[in-house]
């Protein structure tokens, strides 16, 4: 008997497949486009809405004769052992090979967010909270570790990152974002891919694209944006995360954008991503996104017609169980309704990438790890960094913090005393858990009332809850002033509560209106500072709030977004002062809950002016963040003339002039003058923490090249024009520190894929 | 001598203005250009922003020895008395004629929102009760009055109607505009453009285009939207006005949509204005919108670059005032940086709009007419009628309207006894007599308590006002509460004051971050609420406003937009039952007021669902409005299958089954449950009002084009597809009472500017 060339691991991967693809038949090529989601319970409650609507009927045995395209979710559905649900998976694998004719296992996906979604994982700080970092070697390294766990247990894809860029503060996902900045997303979102992607997983890049565009962000709303703003904002994130970070797989958003949904434009999903930028892995629909063309956005009129359309677009894989690319695709493609030339294309796709991670060869064996911790000390260890990273201290006005060791303090809220307070929506204790209300945590998560307890051991330290998260009741609020009335400082810790579709202040489907705090919080804070006692409000949440009702009357503002299991000894550790704030905020906060949507990337009439009453200009503004040290800058860039294709080094060198060790961030920023289009006043284009001891001295160098002045012009093209920059060194996106004058000379400039996308940091003992 | 060519009233218009071209100078053409603000006080205070930094200063005896183009709002800037300023304008225009070598006047423009914008001039509804009306016919008349009042004193051109769509309500100028529904703004705005230009005045377009699409609707902020919602919103409605309207100028927009200025597109103001739909006439700034692109937008570098973009998109004239088009753009066209092509292509079409006005003809006369009245009783009548018409009674759950005429009566609110109540922002009240206290109103204006005085003299009425429109002091609730707990009723008169730039709760700058009542009016009706006596509330507003709060607890809602000075009379005519209601809303009343953007035209994801825990369903459904008798719908147009060129009459009988006179408005939906892009679910495509004596009944036919169910495709085509498609015959956009079945088969029809854009009722009696 001899093997067959798909069989051969010495044959290169295209020869394999088209031989493969040449002895399936039509039904087992389509198996390999979609998958099932093994985990779920047969009624479908709890997971994602209109799942029942949308999961067909089909018998299991008879399905998996065809082979299987993959596996959904096995073990972020149910809590499950992770060493059992291994074993579980294998034996799975091995029955869905043995069922077929080729053998052919199932590629298995996970979510994987901020940590791999299943019981006893590590749960990292949140997306946002990386942004908060802006620390991308280190989210490199989380993705890694990440990584890791999940090819431990058997998962070959994860579902993440998001590269969504934060257009509008209320929708329910921005905690599952990095921000509202394209540059600090995609450099931090990169870096996630890299980590992820170094253990074998593949990557997936999401929501491709459009999808934090939402109107009224209300979740899955229609995207209202033009194609500059698509362009220049939405887009750039994934580009950077599949050329540098090597991601091998991309999610189709839900949304349309300008009524086009993303499932269906082929302009998106094969002429920008593979013509244009060259992308040769799968796409893959959101969970039951390919129904949606159908039910949702009406652009299809059955399920076959659904099918179609997101196939000729250049979706691969739909998600998260079969129901337009099972039998309504079958029955399509033999009454000649659709061309089977698409489910070759797709096939091809994904059958290279199961070749690549090793799938189709003989010696395949889905055994799992012999050891298998998915919360190892050392991921531990960098859960705690990377949350002690991302804390930041918006405000310390009177330098209250960090609190005396033998101090009275009161702490007071709804998320001092709650595990799930650190925790994001897509942790696997809020995504699932609540389900389960009779399975333990399984990893443990120190409240901000333990860790500041076991950080301060001298001090008092009294707790009320003082309210709920979103219920009305304010019956504990006395309470809460009388412990707060009998302390020396009071520490009110305020936030969300992340959950899916509605059961969440924070998360997936958990949209508001407003800025304004969850439930009576804004009415509890209210009555502490009315005590006269300092307050220091410490919030864990998914999104940025409101907080102008009280600028100047607090004694301090400490921002973490929903931390990961590390967060309380993070928080805590920012109060103590054991740790250095060094976070800063990857959103902006507003003074005032309506007037939205906003962000930082304005042009000049969308700041404050003489043209409109409204000034939204937040009280805390992007980039920003406070540190117990201080800082002096210093940089002799003067500026000079340079072509439209030439580059310019811009240097700074920061010293730490306080007496401790901190951290300081520097951001550079590009103000264009004039442009062919309207352009925002200032934007990101380069970042770097640096360490430094007191005393210290460091210099930065920035290496601009003109491309990151680069915008898309009125015809959609990629242009460099010549005229005046200003590139400015700043502490955040208002306090700038330093500006260089260039001026860019020679003809304007058309820029392809190969653009410089990055303007990074080298880092120089001063 | 022999008369010149130019001069020469039997030659055509354009052989006489190219026969004027070939004879002027440089200077002399680029003085066609531009206006004068000729009555602006020397600071520039009170009359548009930044004003002081964009008036350049020149020597007015200098100046018009070169011509002038325009003379900007001799009327509007100052309170004058009619008579002695159109003498004083027939003065100023034989000034400029006698100073130039060709003797040609300015054309003189005003603002004519709502009536002609100077003292003494009737005041009626602002646009958004037009749309209320759903009557066109009386808004041309109504325009035809406000044409003849300006033609009477001199004044040539009408900055009106606002074809603006509103795409969110917390936008201030919302109460210039005529809705939310594109067909709405279209059909009513086209009316007041026909009666405008039935007596000889220059209509004004504005803003072309997007500007009501500025992101968190702060005025002027950048406008998000794509091109499918720029090609089906927002433009359709100036299409209609052009076409069927006759319009003869356009004013370019001050916003930017998606980077592009409107006054620096050429996209916009040449290739689809000009090219595209054939306008011959004149496109001119909004104020300083030509210097805006320099100051504001940033795609010029100088006034020059910012005069060669404006020109070079076709745009022909600067207003205010000279700025950018005075000596800058001469000395850059003789420097040869702007090619006098651009000059002699606006100039041109400025001329031959001067030709046609007979401003070029030797026998031109500034004289104005004999007998000014510019608040006849004819006026007035139409005013009254317009108001009455515009009323929206939102809820009358138990009958409590009409009043009883021997009631006891509380009126409470900061609206019941102020006549500016009654007015939006372009009137000259609120626009410009706010400057002048020591001056009259000039015009009647009984206020809600005077009419209502006077509608029920047998009723005991007592009044408190209960607070500010919009300051914090609840200093008045206490009598206000008393005053309701001893009455049988409470009419709690609610709303807006109208001003500029922040000086106002609704109005031009006076935008608002969420849709809560001004100042304390909510806590306000809280507390009337509270007494038990049932409260009808009465909004007097520029925009809607969210009253889920106190949905189910009142005893009526009434809605009145700015209904003008007989709008007093009008709201006492419903509640007293002399008036049956029959306004429809042209803008949903929200339930909550946060969520914006939003309107009634949504595709299924922007409805409520399961996928955002939102639900934006408003509390009042645009088209929405209550009557005080009852009718019965009765169709038997049962469906059929068209052609994708063919056309289906759809009727209905409308019977009034109450015992008294009153005005059903017949509304016309499509419902297009596929289609190749994301469609709304349902929008306006015909109405009609109907007035039925008691027992009467009438018939309505609409002749639906299957063009009617035409929109932009993916490619930027407008398409006709053929397929299924629902009629809805509708009491508001909700209230579905027949639903008859198209198909259409055949091929896709591309359309182009010829297609069939109306959808008109033909009434017969039933």
């Amino acid at each position: 008997m001899t093997t067959a060339p798909w069989r051969d691991p010495a044959l290169p991967a295209a020869v394999r497949v088209d031989d493969l693809l040449s002895r399936m038949t039509l039904q087992e090529k389509t198996a390999q486009l979609y998958g099932v989601w093994v985990g779920a319970d047969t009624d479908g409650d709890g997971v994602a809405p209109l799942q029942r609507e949308m999961t067909s009927e089909y018998d299991w045995d008879e399905l998996i004769t065809h082979g299987l395209g993959q596996l959904t979710r096995p073990f972020g559905t149910a809590p499950v052992d992770p060493a059992l649900g291994a074993q579980a998976l294998a034996r799975a694998q091995r029955r869905i090979a043995a069922a077929g004719r080729f053998g052919i296992p199932a590629l298995a996906h996970e979510e994987c967010l901020a940590g791999f979604t299943t019981w006893r994982a590590t749960a990292y700080p949140v997306p946002l909270a990386w942004g908060a970092s802006f620390d991308p070697a280190l989210v490199e390294e989380m993705g890694a570790a990440i990584g890791r766990d999940l090819r431990s247990v058997g998962v070959h894809q994860g579902l993440a990152p998001v590269l969504d860029v934060v257009r509008d503060p209320r929708w329910g996902r921005v905690e599952e974002t990095i921000g509202e900045d394209p540059y600090l997303v995609g450099t931090v979102g990169t870096a996630y891919v890299r980590g992820l992607e170094s253990a074998g997983i593949v990557s997936t890049l999401k929501h491709f694209a459009g999808y934090a565009s939402s109107a009224g962000a209300r979740n899955l709303a229609p995207a209202r944006a033009g194609v500059r703003e698509f362009a220049d904002i939405t887009l750039p994130p994934f580009e950077m995360a599949l050329r540098e970070g090597g991601a091998r797989s991309v999610m189709a958003a839900y949304n349309d954008t300008d009524g086009v949904p993303a499932s269906a434009d082929p302009g998106l999903l094969t002429e920008l991503l593979r013509e244009r930028w060259g992308f040769t892995g799968t796409v893959v629909a959101d969970y039951f996104g390919v129904g949606f063309l159908q039910t949702q956005h009406r652009v299809a009129g059955s399920e076959a017609e659904a099918a179609h359309a997101a196939l000729a677009a250049g979706l691969d894989v739909e998600l998260p169980t079969l129901r337009c690319y099972g039998t309504p695709l079958v029955e399509a493609v033999r009454a000649g309704e659709i061309p089977e030339s698409l489910i070759d294309r797709a096939a091809r796709r994904v059958l290279l990438q199961k070749c690549e991670l090793g799938l189709l060869d003989e010696d395949w064996n889905p055994e799992p790890a012999e050891r298998i911790d998915l919360d190892s000390a050392s991921n531990r260890a960098l859960a705690r960094r990377l949350a002690e990273e991302s804390v930041v201290l918006l405000d310390n006005p009177d330098g209250i913090l960090p609190l005396a060791p033998d101090t009275r303090i009161a702490v007071v809220g709804p998320r001092a005393a709650d595990a799930l307070a650190m925790l994001g929506c897509y942790s696997f204790p809020s995504h699932v858990l609540t389900h389960h209300p009779e399975v333990p945590m399984g990893i443990g998560i120190p409240t901000v009332l333990d860790a500041l307890r076991a950080e301060l051991p001298d001090a008092k330290v009294t707790f009320a809850e003082g309210c709920g998260v979103d219920d009305p009741d304010t019956g504990g609020f006395e309470e809460a002033v009388a412990r707060t009335a009998e302390a020396d400082v009071c520490v009110a810790v305020l936030g969300d509560r992340a959950g899916l579709f509605g059961r969440g202040t924070s998360g997936e489907g958990c949209d508001v209106t407003d800025l304004r705090l969850p439930g009576v919080q804004a009415d509890l804070l209210d009555s502490l500072v009315a005590t006269g006692v300092p307050v220091v409000l410490v919030l864990l949440t998914g999104r940025p709030y409101a907080l102008g009702r009280w600028d100047g009357r607090l004694g301090a503002v400490v921002q973490a977004f929903f931390p990961g299991e590390e967060g309380g000894p993070a928080v805590a550790g920012v109060l103590s002062g054991r740790v250095n704030p060094s976070g800063r905020l990857p959103v902006s906060v507003p003074r005032v809950p309506g007037g939205q949507p906003w962000t930082y990337l304005q042009p000049p009439l969308g700041l404050a002016g003489e043209v409109s009453n409204l000034d939204p200009t937040p009280l805390y503004p992007f980039g920003h963040g406070r540190s117990y040290t201080a800082f002096t800058w210093d940089s002799d860039s003067t500026g000079a003339e340079i072509g439209t294709d030439g580059s310019y080094d811009v240097s700074v060198t920061v010293r730490n002039t306080g007496e401790r060790a901190g951290t300081e961030v520097v951001q550079l920023y590009l103000h264009d003058p004039v442009a062919s289009v309207v352009r925002p006043d200032v934007r990101l284009i380069g970042y770097e923490r640096l360490d430094l001891d007191p005393g210290e001295a460091t210099r930065v160098t920035f290496r601009f090249h003109a491309d990151l002045s680069s915008f898309t012009d009125r015809a959609g093209r990629r242009v460099v024009e010549p005229g005046a920059l200003e590139l400015r060194l700043a502490a955040s996106s208002t306090d700038i520190r330093h500006t260089t004058h260039l001026t860019l000379t020679g003809p304007p400039r058309e820029l392809g894929p190969d653009r410089h996308m990055r303007c990074e940091g080298r880092v120089s003992r001063a």
